[in-house]
């Protein structure tokens, strides 16, 4: 469940808007803000049935975008890339200190490949 | 016209999959192959008039699309960043050349900073 939670957070944050204002609502209070279908269903005055089948479809909605568009797949493979930079730079910010032209060099032309792999992939 | 399709080919990048199959094929072929109507008609077995309102109903979908996730715009000012990751990184490799501590630091700092805003707002 705690996966599911975590996937969701980060389609809704990128689909969310997509959604119904309903969905949205649903998703939200579900998987954000951790609510039971019961209570969603008190809030918005419709069933639990309701809200459970709202949140099915609107499950599938965001798959389905992310199947299309693969926007959570790229920031991921994104935010490996980046991270890599901000190791490159501690590394090189590491080496001003103890200067070591050679290593310095290397992390210049790693953090540049990144970068460059970012422009063309994002 | 010239901005029109600039503005048209990002949006088609960034949404097109989201467009039904008669919609995409419209737009990529009056926006990046530079098809007339007319052609576009004879291709597609439709009248001239069918493929003017697949075409601006495609536009309105595109542009609400961006609307709500702005995705474009956001690509278009990381891009920004990334191109003065570059620039720093460039005169970084400059400075290597003939040492001069204190501008290297600057650039770092800036490059981690550009870095930093990225990943905050990608």
């Amino acid at each position: 469940m705690f996966e599911k939670i975590i996937e969701m957070g980060l389609l809704f944050d990128f689909y969310g808007k997509l959604l119904s204002d309903t969905q949205y609502i649903v998703v939200k209070n579900y998987y954000l803000r951790d609510l039971s279908l019961s209570e969603i269903a008190n809030n918005l005055d419709i069933s639990r049935q309701g809200v459970h089948d709202a949140l099915k479809r609107s499950e599938k909605k965001l798959y389905l975008y992310e199947e299309k568009l693969k926007l959570v797949e790229k920031f991921q493979r994104n935010r490996e890339k980046i991270k890599n930079i901000v190791k490159y730079i501690d590394e090189l910010q590491e080496h001003e200190q103890t200067p070591s032209a050679g290593k310095a060099d290397q992390n210049i032309e790693n953090i540049k490949k990144m970068v460059k792999d970012i422009l063309e992939t994002s």
